[in-house]
């Protein structure tokens, strides 16, 4: 066998105990921010009918995305590089019997064949939340507070990070201004998305073909550099750009409502945001790190039309994906994430050592068990050794709270109870360890 | 697009909200009985090299892989049917600098390319628990301990499942007694536990050949039916078969250690158990619903070759794999389960509403991110109506422990706090809310 078998596949990950305990660590606060908010959560399959993807989302994505057939099948198949089309899928498949407003969210793995680089991997965890049958800016900023209520929870700030809102109508309104057509706007919001993967002639060239000239390009550019706070009035940015504040009166809507969400400081205008796929209808939205290094920790908006084009009836919805990489890499830049990700596994309740004897050798499995089956984090030692240093030694490795030593006073029913945090040590009837245990936690 | 695009693949899920309740309900089970043992979570990649399956699993399972190869790509890829080669290949790779016991555990997808029916699946989700550096029968029970305890937490007693064990070398022993050479004893246990996949006629020329005569075949046959509660002495089931009670000396280890560790009511002797892969070497086992109904609930045993097998040191090792679609049989056929999953979601701690006027609208949105943020469940409506008695039922159907009424009362600061449990009503001040829903947990 290759020695490349005995390695993950390239762009996966070994999670080892310290790797997986920082991956929980950011698992945890999206999914307590989403129950808190009133999500559900759902999950599908991870790989799913080949055409879900290639029919909906263009010839682009066939390239990124992991295809095969089961030997002797029909079908192809692909390991699903996004949640939506399986969540409008799910959505749809019910539409008539669920409560409205659908709050669902998922944390599922994702996998994109593309080449690994930072902040891109082949396999990933990306957080999503999803909200169907509701239209509004309100609705809108509630997905986006219930984003803000997790990032608050990993120890993030207005200062580290901000949510870049933009709107379609309010982009489609501008390009107008600039000489685009109506019929042309989505199409130019595509190249402007996909602006960073074009040569600069190319660009030039297809934004001409959409009534973007030289002038029109220059004027978005100046507009998409021109962020601001969203507290902020939009008429300061529209005057800085030459553009009539008509143009951005969607966005009035969505800073009332992040205003009464209580998280405007977390929110700027940046127009810039068009998103690249076309089912997004109003509201999106980016969240980056302030400095624009990294790549984004998050995006989304409002989608109306998607549930109905994977088979559905027409639904309002809104949702944003949040990956695992990128977020990582900001919580650690920002000293958010332990050097080593062991301090974030659980502390041992006890660690139970034998002191040696035939009392406490048949003792100590009965015992561990038993306060197993109260619910209590229990290590003990597989070592041979009886040395009650040597093993206490190994307790605080373990970063166990308590050491529990079974000893001569066995024999009176008696155990030690050693507080390895505060170096204090007492004499503790068996009968009682349990619960003294759980009441010290 | 085709109408099948928009349904799972077959033998995949869907898990809507109610669905995955039942999900996580069992892994939270398999969670906390994983680290109150001591076990440390791992993961590894949904997807591993083709031959890390291929080369060590024989030609047999390839045809129930899902393998792929990446556009433009070199290297072939499966999809994981089982999580102990991502297992072994992670220990093998740090062998070196890993703390002694290794004692993880996972909750892994796994995938078949199987027809699916009762208890199997293409995907699935599979607990497994493993322990790398420790020998004797006490680690093999500290390992069953571990799925006894969740197995608890399930709701289940000794009287509704059982751990059947085995012994490699009792095997060994009892198949010399009936014929079978030492060389030919691992060939003649595969053949045993393929034993129902096999024509009668076929499955008796392979036995002659490994030199189980008809004779030997049906005393086997004897001892694997003669199964009785681990408990007792070991010699009975002995005489019963007419096979000398040393042939099953190893089993009176596991039966001291599973006594030591309190959970010898919930073990069988079984020593039809011979565990299909060539790479057991010690205890086996399969725990299986009482009635022997259904397929195993789990499967493991010790295998101390594995780590080597990878490329690893020599290491002994133990683990099982306990898969979540027979254990939701089992749990829903002793009614463990609620008919509807959704009993088994988090509950609301409070569901607000707004009994109209601009104080309360305006309020509302701020209230319940304050809520959130404070660590609260928090629901609302996003209906237009303010009747106060239809937004109750809504909560009511939420599930909802409180009722936050923002009425009148709010200019004065105060809101109605519904008890939805009691159906009692006060009136709390704003500034006391959250510590109130807290505190009233």
């Amino acid at each position: 066998m290759a020695t490349h078998s005995f390695q993950a596949p390239k762009g996966t990950r070994d999670f080892y105990p310290s790797d997986l305990a920082v991956r929980r660590h950011i698992e945890r606060a999206w999914r307590s921010a989403s129950i808190d908010c009133g999500f559900d959560e759902v999950e599908g399959p991870t790989f799913e009918h080949l055409e879900l993807y290639t029919a909906k989302s263009g010839e682009g994505i066939v390239n990124e995305l992991f295809s095969f057939r089961r030997a002797g099948g029909e079908n192809d198949y692909a390991l699903r590089p996004e949640f939506t089309p399986t969540l409008a899928r799910m959505v749809a498949a019910r539409a008539g019997s669920l409560p409205v407003p659908v709050k669902w969210f998922a944390i599922p793995n994702m996998y994109r064949a593309e080449r690994p680089q930072r902040g891109r991997l082949r396999e990933f965890v990306q957080w999503n939340i999803d909200t169907c049958g509701v239209e509004g800016a309100a609705t809108d900023l509630d997905v986006i507070a219930c984003a803000i209520l997790a990032l608050e929870r990993l120890g993030l700030t207005p200062k580290d990070v901000q949510v870049r809102l933009s709107h379609r109508v309010a982009i489609a309104q501008m390009l107008g201004a600039l000489g685009v057509s109506a019929e042309k706007s989505a199409d130019a919001m595509t190249l402007l998305d996909r602006r960073d993967k074009l040569k600069p002639e190319e660009f030039a060239q297809r934004a001409e073909a959409l009534g973007l000239g030289a002038g029109g390009v220059a004027r978005f550019d100046l507009a998409a550099r021109a962020t601001q706070p969203l507290a902020e009035p939009i008429a300061k940015l529209a005057a800085n750009i030459g553009i009539s504040p008509e143009a951005f009166a969607a966005l009035d809507e969505v800073r009332a409502a992040a205003d009464r969400a209580g998280i405007l400081e977390w929110c700027s205008v940046d127009v810039g945001i068009v998103r690249g796929l076309a089912y997004y209808t109003g509201t999106v939205f980016e969240i980056h790190e302030i400095s624009g290094a990294e790549r984004a920790v998050a995006g989304g908006g409002r989608y109306d039309g998607l549930v109905e084009l994977f088979g559905g009836p027409k639904m309002p919805a809104c949702g944003f994906g949040m990956g695992d990489v990128v977020l990582a890499n900001v919580l650690r830049d920002r000293k958010l994430l332990p050097d080593d990700g062991s301090a974030l596994l659980p502390r041992p309740d006890a660690f139970v050592i034998s002191a040696g004897g035939e009392l406490a050798e048949n003792e100590l499995p009965r015992l561990v068990m038993q306060l197993r089956r109260a619910g209590l984090h229990v290590r003990t030692s597989a070592k041979a050794t009886r040395n009650v240093g040597k093993l206490l030694g190994d307790a605080g490795k373990a970063r166990a709270r308590f050491a529990v030593i079974l000893g001569t006073e066995l024999a009176e029913g008696s155990v030690a109870l050693k507080n390895l945090d505060a170096s204090s040590q007492e004499l503790v009837a068996l009968a009682d360890l349990g619960e003294r245990l759980i009441s010290s936690r």
